[in-house]
C-alpha cells in the first residue's frame, strides 16, 4: 500500500496518533485494507500526513497491541495474518461480532481452552444481580485478605467431598489465579528453598521460578509420573508435582511413588510437596484418582487448585490449601497482603457452588468433555501408522507423536497454512533432548463438539495424513 | 461459660467440626451465647461431647477466621467484641441481614475506607448484564496479559485528560492490586535494585519489599514532600513516592522537588521514579496537582494508579504505566504472567468508562467527599486547644495531632470503649522518633454523611475532649 489518505483534524480534542489509529483500524475492519497488506512507512507517511513519526509510530504500535497489525524488524508493518494471536482479542467486543469478522484462527487447540457453548450465563447473571445489589453495599470495602469466608467454606466442602481433602476454610487461600498464590509461597518458603518441578510440566512454574533467587532442578516423567527416585540425594526441599494427570503426558503418579514421595517429604521438617490439581474433575473412566492431600498424614503437601477449568479461565479464581504450620507462617509473614479477587466475584462463585450449580455444571461438563475425547480419540485412532496418541482418558488434551516424516516446525506450519494453531510439547520442557518424532499437545476442549471432526480432519490434511 | 450441649449427629454427611461450628455460630448470631463469653475449653468440652480435641479446635478456628471467637493465648477463646475485625466480614451476607445483626464497630475511621453509600448499583448492573451474555462467550477464554485491550484504551484516556499522563494502551497494564504490580516491578527490575521509600508512607510497600533481597531505606517527608536532598550520594536507585498527595501526610511535593528528583533519576541509566497517584483525583480546593509522570521528559517515572479509591476498592483493579524501556523488558522477561483481573469485570469498567458514567460517578463523588471533609474540619477546629489538624483539603483522611495528654495507647483504648476504630500515624512509619503528641491518620470518607458529626463527637467525647 503506498499511503493512506486520512483526514487529520489539527483543532480535535482527539489526539492526532488516536485519529489516525481509528481511521487505519475502521479501514481494516470494513476490508478496506486487506490481510497482509504493508502500511506506508512511518517516514513516508509523515511526510505525506506531515506529522512527526513519533505520532505515526505511535498509531502503528497501538494496532499493533491490540492485534490488526504486526510489526517485522527491517520489513515493516503488516495487517495481520490473525493465526499468531494466541490470546489478543480485537476491542469492543461485547457485541462479539467484531470477533467473527476478525478472527482468521480457524481452529485452536490450546491445551487451556475450554468449551464456551455450555456455560450456563443465565444462571451466572441472576447471581451476579442478587449480589450487586446496594443492601450488599459493604461489599464494597475489602474484604478477608484469604478470600471471602463464605467462598472458602464451599471450596472447603467441595474439595472434601471431591478430592478428599481435608481442610478447614480457614486453611484455604484464595487467589487471582496459580501464578499468584505460587508466587506467595515463594516469599513464604524463603530463599534457601530449592525446587524440584516436572519436566517435561507446566512451563509458567519455572519461569516464575527463574526470576527468584532459588535453585530450581527439573525431574523427569515417565508413565507412573514423576521420577521420585531422582530425589535421593538431590538438594531439593519442595517439588511442584501433578499427580492426578501430569501436564502434559496425562501420567497418574503411581501409588508407590505417591508414597515414596510422601515418605520423602516426611523426612525433614523444611521439605514440602506443592500439588497442582489443576483438571482432576475432569476424569471420564474409572474411579477419580485420589488427591495427594487426602493421603498425607504429616501435614506435607501445599494444594493448589483452580477454577480456570471447572468454571472459565478469565475469571481468575485458584485457591491453595496450606498445612498448619505453614498457615500459621504465612499469617505473620503476609499478611498484608490484600486478597487479589473481586469480592463480588467471590460472592458469585460462592452462591454458583451453595446452590449446587457448580456440581450441576461439571457434571454437564464431564459429559461434554468426554464426548469430546471419544470423538476425538476415534477419529485419530484411524491413523495409527502415521500417529500414536497418548491419553488417559482424562482432562482437556491428549499427546500426539507424529509419524509422517515431518520435523515439529513444519507440523506447526502446515498446520498454520490451514488456520489451526497447534501447541508442540517442546513448549513444556526444560531439558531439550532428542527425540525421533515431533509431538503435539493436542487441546480439543476449545472446538465446538459439532465443529470437532472437522477440525481435526483438516488438521491430519495439512499433515497429509489424511 | 461452663458447657456446649450440642447435639451431634455422628451418622450424618456433615463433618462433626461442622456440626459445631454451626451450632455455636447459630447460638452467638441469637444472642444465646452473649459477647464476650469465654467457650469452654477443648479438653472440657472433648470429654463432654466425646469427640476429639481437634474436631473442637477445627470448629473454634472457623469461628475465629468467620470472625465470631477470638483465641487469647493460654486464656481461652472469648466471643468477641467486633472491634478488632478491621476487614473480617461475617458469612453468608447477600442479605445484608447479618450484618446489621453483628457488627460492633460503630464507626470506623480507616484511611482507605470510601463511601458506600453512593455507588451507582443499577448502573454497575446494567453493564454487567450486557457483558455477562452468550454472544461474548469468546470472554470466558483467557484475555490480553496485560488487561483487554478497551480497558486499557479507556484508562489511558482517562490519565491523559485527567492527570496529563502521556501514554498509549499499549504502555498500560492491569493487575489486581498495587501489590501485584509491585511485584512484577520489583522482578522486573532486579536484585541489584535499591529502593528508597517514604518515611512515613503506604506501609505495604516497605513490608513487601522486606521479603526480597533489595535494600530499601527510609525517605524522611515534611511539608513540601520527601525530602529529595537526601538521595545525594545514598545508593538508591528506585524511589516510590507519593507527590500529589503524600500519604498519610498530605503534603504535596513541591516544583522544586520534582524537578530535583526528574534530575536526580536522569542522571543514571538504571534509576527511575515509581509514582503512586493513589487518590489524586480527590482534590477539593485550587487546582488539581500534575502528575509527576507528566512533567517527565526523559521517561524515568513508573505511574501506579487505582480504581480502589475512584471506584470500589473490592473489585481489585489497578494499573501501571510503564517508560518504553522498561515495556520492552517487560515484554520479554514477564510475557508468561496472565492477568490478574476478571475479563468479565475488566470489560464492565471499560464500559463504564466509555459511556461517561465513571466521569459522572467522579464528579458526584468529589462533592460528597468534600462536603465530608468541609464537616470534619468544621467539627475539629472548634477544639484547636486539644488538637492540630493537618489536612490540604484533598483525599479521605486528615491527620490529627491530640494535645490533651493522652498516649496514643490511650487515644485507641478510649476510642475502642466507644467502638470507634483508629488507626495511629505510628503504622505508617519505619523509623520511630521520638514525638511529643501522638498523632492519628483519621479516614472520613467510609462514614455515612448523615453520621458523621455524631461519629466525630462520640470520638472527642471518648477522648474527653468534648
Amino acid at each position: 500500500m503506498e499511503m493512506l489518505s486520512c483526514d487529520l483534524d489539527r483543532e480535535s480534542e482527539t489526539p492526532l496518533y488516536e485519529q489516525l489509529y481509528t481511521y487505519i483500524k475502521t479501514e481494516i475492519m470494513e476490508a478496506r485494507i486487506p490481510y497482509q497488506t504493508k502500511l506506508p512507512s512511518k517516514r513516508k507517511l509523515s511526510e505525506f500526513l506531515n506529522i512527526s513519526q513519533n505520532t505515526i509510530e505511535t498509531a502503528y504500535e497501538q494496532l499493533v497491541a491490540e492485534g490488526y497489525v504486526e510489526g517485522i524488524p527491517r520489513k515493516g508493518y503488516f495487517v495481520l495474518a490473525y493465526e499468531d494471536l494466541e490470546y489478543v482479542q480485537p476491542t469492543n467486543r461485547t457485541s462479539g461480532q467484531l470477533d467473527q469478522s476478525v478472527q482468521r484462527i480457524r481452529y485452536n487447540f490450546h491445551p487451556s481452552w475450554i468449551d464456551t457453548e455450555n456455560f450456563p450465563f443465565a444462571t451466572w447473571r441472576k447471581y451476579t444481580k442478587n449480589i450487586i445489589d446496594h443492601e450488599n453495599h459493604s461489599l464494597l470495602l475489602m474484604g478477608d485478605r484469604q478470600g471471602e469466608f463464605t467462598l472458602r467454606e464451599e471450596i472447603a466442602n467441595y474439595l472434601y467431598q471431591a478430592r478428599g481433602v481435608h481442610c478447614s476454610p480457614d486453611e484455604v487461600i484464595v487467589g487471582a489465579g496459580i501464578e499468584i498464590l505460587l508466587q506467595q509461597l515463594i516469599l513464604l518458603l524463603g530463599d534457601n528453598v530449592a525446587y524440584g518441578v516436572e519436566d517435561p510440566g507446566y512451563h509458567v512454574i519455572s519461569r516464575i521460578l527463574q526470576h527468584y533467587p532459588n535453585e530450581v532442578w527439573p525431574l523427569a516423567v515417565d508413565e507412573r509420573g514423576v521420577e521420585v527416585d531422582t530425589l535421593d540425594g538431590a538438594a531439593i526441599n519442595v517439588v511442584y508435582v501433578t499427580p492426578s494427570h501430569h501436564f502434559p503426558y496425562g501420567s497418574v503418579l503411581s501409588a508407590n511413588r505417591r508414597i515414596k514421595l510422601l515418605n520423602w517429604a516426611a523426612e525433614r521438617d523444611d521439605r514440602y510437596i506443592i500439588e497442582d490439581d489443576y483438571d482432576s474433575e475432569f476424569r471420564y473412566s474409572g474411579k477419580s484418582i485420589p488427591s495427594l492431600q487426602s493421603m498425607d498424614q504429616r501435614r506435607k503437601v501445599i494444594y493448589l487448585g483452580t477454577f480456570s477449568k471447572s468454571l472459565i479461565p478469565s475469571i481468575r479464581i485458584s485457591y491453595m490449601v496450606l498445612p498448619k504450620r505453614l498457615l500459621e507462617q504465612y499469617k505473620e509473614k503476609l499478611s498484608f497482603f490484600q486478597s487479589t479477587v473481586s469480592r463480588i466475584d467471590q460472592h458469585i462463585v460462592a452462591q454458583f457452588m451453595k446452590e449446587g450449580d457448580f456440581e450441576k455444571h461439571l457434571n454437564r461438563m464431564r459429559k461434554v468433555y468426554r464426548r469430546k475425547m471419544e470423538k476425538t480419540l476415534g477419529l485419530l485412532k484411524l491413523y495409527k501408522e502415521k500417529l500414536e496418541v497418548v491419553s488417559d482418558l482424562s482432562g482437556f488434551h491428549v499427546v500426539l507423536e507424529i509419524k509422517n516424516g515431518m520435523s515439529e516446525g513444519e507440523l506447526l506450519d502446515k498446520a498454520q497454512e490451514a488456520q489451526i494453531k497447534i501447541y508442540p510439547l517442546s513448549t513444556y520442557i526444560m531439558e531439550k533432548k532428542y527425540e525421533s518424532s515431533p509431538r503435539i499437545v493436542l487441546g480439543f476442549a476449545g472446538i465446538p463438539e459439532r465443529e470437532l471432526e472437522e477440525a481435526i480432519k483438516l488438521l491430519l490434511q495439512s499433515w497429509e495424513i489424511l
